[in-house]
C-alpha cells in the first residue's frame, strides 16, 4: 500500500520503468538527443496524409518501439493511460484504437506524462493492474494550426515563444521488472498567477513547478542537492530562469542541478527554438529516450521529474481568461545507479 | 488490495459514495428528474458572460452542492479528478482552478464519470488517498458550437441525433464513509464498428457497450437478472435498442432490466429530443441525483452502470475517420437495499 505525506505519496515497494521509448519528428532528430531516439521519422507526415494521422503513428511507434524493448504485444498491457494536445485528444485515441486495451484517456496538456506515471504507479499499487503504459504526444504541425496560427500564415514568434515537439515517449510500467524504481510522487495544484500571454507559457508553468517542488522537499525534508538533477518539462530558457528566480526567494537554489527537458531537445545556437521545445511529446520524449539511458547505465541514479502544463485553450484565451498551471512530481530512482 | 478476474476488478472492501449532487439548466428542470436535482439554473448562461463560463460554473456548483451534502470543505479533498467535452478540458480546468485540490483531468467523453469512478477507486484502494473527487459537465449550447453549428444557424437535427444534456454532476468517493459502495468494474476497450454518423452517436457507442457488458457478465458468471437496473449512459433510445439487439444476438436478454440516461432525463414526448439526452453531464447528472437518491433509500441495491463514450472530434471526423467508442462499468451495491 502507498502512503502519503503531506501532498507527497510514497510507493511501498515502489513500480519499476520495464521499458520506453521515444519517436520524433526531422528536427528533434537533428537535435543534440538524436543519438538516443529509437524512431527518427524521415519526414514529418509519417507517410499518413494529415498531420493528425502523422501524430497517432508516432504515437504508436512509441508504443511499439516500447513493447518490443520489453519482448511484450500490446495484448499483454493491462491498461493504456494516454493523452495529446489535440481536442478530445484524439491522437491518443486514434492510437489505441487498434490495441484491444483497456484505455484510460488523460489530460493535463504538457504534464500529461507525469500524471500518467502517477496513475499508473497507483493502479498496480492498487493491486488491480500488473502493467500499464504511459504514452503522450505532440506535433508541431497540428499543434500550431490548433493553438495559434495556420502553419501558411508564416507568423513570427516572439522570443518568449517555445516551439512544439513533433514526438511520442511511451513507458512501460510493471512491479519488480528493472532498476529503475519510482519511489514517490507528488501530484499538482492548479496555479495561477494571471499570466495571459499565450507566446510565454514558461513564464504561466513556473510558479506550479515552483509550488510542487517546495512542497516535495518540505513534506520529505529533502535538499535539492540530495538529487542528480532536477528535471522539470517544458519550462523553456524563460520558465526555467523564472523558477531558479522564484525558488530562490523561498530560499531555496536548484540551480547546479536543475536542467529542463525544453532546453535539452534541441540545439539552441543552431535550430532556432527561441525560449525551447515544448508540448506533451517534449519532456515524454526526453525521459523515455535519454534520461531513461543514465538511468539504466547509472549515470544517474536520484533524480526528480517535474513535468508542467499550461492549461488553457484557443477557446479559453480567446474569452480572455489567464493560463493556468500545473506540475506534477516524480522521484524516480536507479538501483543500479545506486550498486555502482 | 483490488484483485482482477478476467478483465473485472474486484475491489477488496469497495469503496464507498459518501455524497452526490448534480447541477442542471434550465430544460433538464422541466423534465421528469426535476424533482432530484440539487440546482436548477434560471436561465442557462448562469449569470456568466459566455457558455463556457455558464459549464465551469455548473460543474463548481455540483462540486460544492456534493461537498456540502458532505459537511466538507473543497480543501478537505486529496483529488479531484474531472473532465468534460470541451477541447483541453477547460471546464474541468477553470471548475478546479481555485480549490487548491490536487488535479488530475480526464477524457473518456460522455464514459468520463464511470472512468473517473474506476481510477477514484483505484486511488482510494492504493492507500495514497481516502477522498476524491468524480466531476464531469457538459452544456448544450457550448458542445453544438464546438462539435456542430453555431447556434444562430439553426441547423435541422436527424431523428437519430441526442440532445447534449446541460449538466454536471460529482461524487465524493471514501473508503467506510456511506451504505452505497462501489463493488466491481470494468475498464472499457476501444471498439470502432465504422460508423461515421456524429449524428448518430448512439450507434457508434452500443457495440463498446455490448462488449463491456458481456465481459462483465463472463468474467463474473453473472445473469442480467442479478441486477436491479442495468443502466447505461447515454445511448438515446437508438443506442439502447442496438444495444438490446446487439446481446440478444449473443444469447443474453437485458431488455427487463435495462434503462439508459440519456431516456430517462427529459419527457421524449413533450421536449422534442429525438433519440433522448447526451454528453459528459447526462449520466453524471441522472447517477448523482436520481439513480444515488435510490440507492440512499434502498429502493435500488444492486446496479450495473455503464458510461459510454464516442471518442471523436471534429477533426477527426471532418478527415474522414469513423467514431471509436468506448464504455465503462461500474457495479454499485446499495447496503440499505440489502437490508431492507
Amino acid at each position: 500500500m502507498a502512503i502519503r505525506k503531506g501532498r507527497t505519496i510514497i510507493f511501498d515497494k515502489g513500480i519499476n520503468i520495464r521499458s520506453s521509448a521515444a519517436a520524433v519528428g526531422v528536427k528533434e532528430g537533428k537535435g543534440p538527443l538524436a543519438a538516443y531516439f529509437d524512431h527518427i521519422a524521415e519526414d514529418d507526415m509519417m507517410g499518413e496524409a494529415t498531420w493528425e494521422k502523422a501524430e497517432i503513428r508516432l504515437q504508436k511507434t512509441a508504443l511499439e518501439k516500447a513493447l518490443s524493448k520489453a519482448s511484450l504485444s500490446a495484448g499483454e498491457l493491462d491498461m493504456i493511460l494516454a493523452g495529446d494536445l489535440l481536442a478530445q485528444c484524439i491522437a491518443s485515441v486514434f492510437s489505441a484504437r487498434e490495441t484491444g486495451v483497456p484505455f484510460f484517456g488523460q489530460y493535463g496538456a504538457c504534464s500529461t506524462m507525469a500524471q500518467e506515471l502517477i496513475i499508473g504507479s497507483l493502479l498496480c499499487e492498487s493491486g488491480a493492474f500488473s502493467r500499464v503504459a504511459a504514452v503522450t504526444s505532440s506535433h508541431f504541425c497540428s499543434a500550431e494550426r490548433q493553438f495559434r496560427m495556420p502553419l501558411e500564415y508564416g507568423g513570427q514568434r516572439t522570443l518568449t515563444a517555445q516551439w512544439t515537439v513533433t514526438g511520442a515517449g511511451a513507458v512501460i510500467l510493471e512491479e519488480n521488472s528493472s532498476d529503475i524504481r519510482i519511489a514517490d510522487a507528488v501530484p499538482g495544484v492548479i496555479t495561477d498567477m494571471k499570466v495571459k500571454d499565450t507566446a510565454n507559457m514558461g513564464a504561466a508553468m513556473a510558479p506550479a513547478a515552483a509550488d510542487t517542488i517546495l512542497t516535495y522537499l518540505r513534506d520529505m525534508n529533502a535538499a535539492p542537492s540530495d538529487f542528480d538533477m532536477i528535471l522539470t518539462g517544458d519550462l523553456g530558457n524563460v520558465g526555467s530562469e523564472l523558477l531558479v528566480e522564484l525558488l530562490r526567494r523561498e530560499g531555496t537554489d536548484i540551480s547546479s542541478v536543475h536542467n529542463d527537458c525544453g532546453k535539452l531537445i534541441f540545439d539552441q545556437s543552431e535550430q532556432d527554438v527561441h525560449s525551447g521545445g515544448s508540448g506533451c511529446g517534449c519532456c515524454a520524449s526526453v525521459l523515455s529516450s535519454c534520461i531513461a539511458n543514465m538511468l539504466y547505465t547509472g549515470k544517474l541514479s536520484n533524480i526528480l521529474f517535474i513535468a508542467t502544463g499550461a492549461l488553457m485553450s484557443p477557446v479559453s484565451s480567446a474569452q480572455g481568461e489567464s493560463i493556468p498551471g500545473i506540475a506534477h512530481l516524480v522521484h524516480i530512482v536507479s538501483e543500479k545507479g545506486c550498486k555502482g
